[in-house]
């Protein structure tokens, strides 16, 4: 479903793992839209920290002093905690109860097929050595995502087939106990293609280098502009330029609301005359406008974590009671209601 | 280890999946030693519901119904709620949360090594198509284990592999955390060797049809015995009989303390003058004598299947507890405590 053709009244679960700050690419493929589903739909947003330990057991440390920093970010772009809910994985204990009867519902085989698991394989080279939560990651999600009978996931293209197979799930729980106790969610791919990172790399990943934060200094920003990937064979300002693959431009498109102001740009740099100096400079002014705001609203936050960590915990109980409503049916329609 | 090589206050862990009335097989392997074990050891049963559903999710009523059955086999026998924290599994959602940070600890290659796994899997013809809760078994095991700091987990031999697994994600988990927070466990394996079915079978299984329930009624007893196989070739009274694979003889072995009278049978059978007829009627008496004042006790305790069930409620709420502070132990140690 695109972004645009959603009805009203949904029930949204999306979130991050905490690995990292979040950057640029998180802003224009999530955040943003986040900011806009708050006031049209129930939005849940999940830290997940639990699902970050299936590859990240041995940098514990990083994950638990990121969940600070993404709900910083979160804040800072202008997710309301009083709109959206906003919550840690790791405290639903339900989570791990539905993951545990839902993986008597998917097969071993079934988990090796799904290619977003497949990938992830390939990307983290596990080879055979996958850990097992690693490989029943889905069946983590699909606990996730039908806790709070989401109808709506948010996800990148790649992350398809994990909405699929959550919906298998679904379906084979409530044929199992023959009734509609979950419900099926439907995924929502954000308009806006997915952001490639300053090197023009396909995916911006802090672990790449080529990210640029959403926290990061004017000084930051400037550098990482000029760094920018451009048309390598544009070499005097008088030559023609390259527009498709040239990280500014596609930086323009997301980010300089003026559509004809770029088209008007991009001619000028395909017939030649317009330098790399020029289109970048203009692009810092977009983005230092659109970062210094959200940068001052971190900082402001930033001082005072233990409100943030209040905040938090509010959310995190919300969320748990609403999780522990549907694993209450969930457990019941199974018949393990004993007391 | 042996049961008579046991040092005192040993913790244990044991149990059954409720999936069908406890026989006599169950009782000579190990509900005999329990009944010894709760005045030396502290001594958890667990009635295994969640994980009886890795291979029952089509069969539910069936686990449900059974855990009543076997709480009241348990009674019968003598085990003392007072004494032993008899719980229901499912009901100690710590138990899965346990699981879920275990799964990072274990590769799915691991699992499938698993004697024990290996073995189900080809008893149960899943072949590929393996649940995959059915592959976490092991790990689900160890967060049982390991909840209630286990050092003893009596086991038939084939199970053994389980504890060595289990053993390995506590050292995994101490390792990665650099603390002694969980704790190893040994499997002790019970001195009387596993029970034949009243076929000769090596395995007294319900589902082979071929096992005598803790509940049968004295007419069930008196024609299971009769069924008995003995020496096929043991004719006429006066042919030399064989004592080996004979399973009366196995039964008297198991079921007359006078071990100087049942060599003397042997004796005789071999020589020859000796019929089936005379030993079974022994062991019948023997078998009656044992069983009576269980299925008295058992009608007993099935009169109030309300008391019953409160026992089971405080004897959950009690491991519950128990699990909790190992649990939160757990999670403090990952860094998952930040409220």
């Amino acid at each position: 479903m695109n972004t645009n053709a959603i009805p009203p009244n949904q029930i949204i679960l999306t979130g991050d793992r905490p690995t990292g700050p979040l950057h640029l690419g998180h802003f224009v493929g999530s955040l943003q839209n986040r900011v806009v589903f708050q006031n049209l739909h129930t939005q849940f947003l999940m830290l997940a920290d639990a699902q970050a330990f299936t590859d990240n057991m041995g940098d514990r440390d990083k994950v638990r002093r990121n969940v600070l920093e993404v709900a910083l970010d979160y804040l800072a772009v202008g997710i309301d905690p009083a709109k959206s809910t906003i919550f840690i994985q790791s405290q639903l204990p339900e989570l791990t109860e539905l993951t545990f009867y839902y993986l008597n519902l998917v097969t071993v085989a079934r988990l090796e097929r799904n290619p977003t698991v497949k990938e992830e394989i390939r990307l983290r080279d596990f080879q055979r050595d996958i850990p097992a939560g690693f490989l029943a990651y889905p069946v983590s999600q699909a606990a996730d995502i039908t806790a709070f009978r989401a109808t709506l996931v948010p996800v990148g293209a790649d992350q398809a087939p994990m909405i699929e197979q959550s919906n298998e799930i679904v379906r084979k729980f409530n044929a199992n106990v023959g009734q509609d106790i979950l419900v099926e969610a439907a995924p929502v791919i954000p308009a806006m293609g997915r952001l490639p990172g300053i090197d023009g790399k396909a995916k911006m990943s802090k672990s790449l280098g080529n990210a640029l934060a959403l926290s990061a200094s004017a000084d930051e920003v400037s550098k990482a502009v000029k760094m920018m990937y451009t048309d390598p064979n544009h070499l005097r300002v008088d030559d023609p330029g390259q527009v498709e693959g040239n990280v500014v431009f596609t930086y323009l498109d997301a980010f300089e609301p003026d559509i004809a102001f770029v088209d008007d740009l991009k001619a000028k740099y395909r017939r030649g005359g317009l330098g790399d100096m020029v289109i970048k400079r203009h692009l810092e002014q977009r983005l230092q406008a659109l970062l210094a705001p959200i940068r001052e609203r971190r900082a402001e936050f930033a001082g005072d974590p233990a409100e943030v960590m209040r905040m938090l915990a509010q959310g995190t109980d919300k969320a748990r009671a609403v999780a522990a409503r549907t694993l209450s049916d969930v457990k019941g329609a199974l018949g393990l209601n004993y007391f």
